[in-house]
């Protein structure tokens, strides 16, 4: 089995969405992240849910947990409003590892597959063949080809 | 709002729960992670379905990503029968931050559940009241908490 065996339609995001609009996607569709597509279409990263809640967090709380407390209900409520006027490009993390992103080739294996998530931490990766996306392999979708049912499949 | 306001019910497993079925469990309810609880019942900590892919990658796969080749699309796809015997608790990472879990009260502002995820890297924190359990909160149910349809919530 390959990669293109388990692929399934995933949501595409660009570089220049809306962070707001990214969210209500990641919330309404219950994502753990959307692909990002680069200015010519092709898949370019993933972004995950976790990278969203990093960008609305205050860096200093960050830095020291103990400063959470600080923030009251309202307060912590009120930082969805950090997300309001920037895009994807900016909620990226600010030295994405270029030399490897979440992104296989529809002939990789599912042991490349789960190596990729691992190394990398990322609970989706996109499928290309060539620079066309296919869609996107989900731990849960990749865990489940591995199960005693999925086996006998050819 | 609160951890409490934001919570859901989410599957539980026992440290002594067998990895074929909660490998199972992931795959057939899309699940990114279970809610792990100890002898007493009491949530310990969340078992992602990364980890369990990083139990099932062969080592030298892990520390060597060029080595994934040398696994043909059979030999990957036999990797599942790994799982075959072990339990949660063995595929729990080999030394958990015992400092801090990813469990959160249920009087935790949205700020502290945001923290914890964040800086654990986990996309599902267990919410307790005491030592009970009342569910889950997942990051795009956190994020969809800040988006602007919700604020208007009481």
């Amino acid at each position: 089995m390959h990669a293109r065996d388990l692929v399934e339609p995933f949501p595409t995001v660009s570089l220049d969405t809306l962070a707001t609009e990214v969210a209500k996607m990641m919330s309404d569709e219950r994502l753990p992240g959307v692909i990002v597509c680069d200015e010519t279409g092709s898949p370019f990263t993933v972004l995950l849910g976790l990278e969203v809640l990093r960008f609305v967090i205050p860096p200093y709380v960050q830095d020291n947990p103990a400063l959470v407390r600080v923030y009251s209900e309202k307060d912590s409520d009120a930082l969805y409003g950090r997300l309001d006027g920037f895009t994807v490009r900016d909620m990226l993390p600010p030295k994405p590892d270029l030399d490897e992103l979440p992104v296989v080739g529809q002939d990789a294996t599912t042991l490349e597959v789960a190596a990729v998530m691992a190394r990398l931490h990322r609970s989706v990766v996109a499928v290309i063949d060539g620079n066309r996306l296919l869609g996107a392999v989900t731990v849960s979708r990749l865990i489940g080809h591995w199960t005693p049912e999925e086996q006998g499949r050819p």
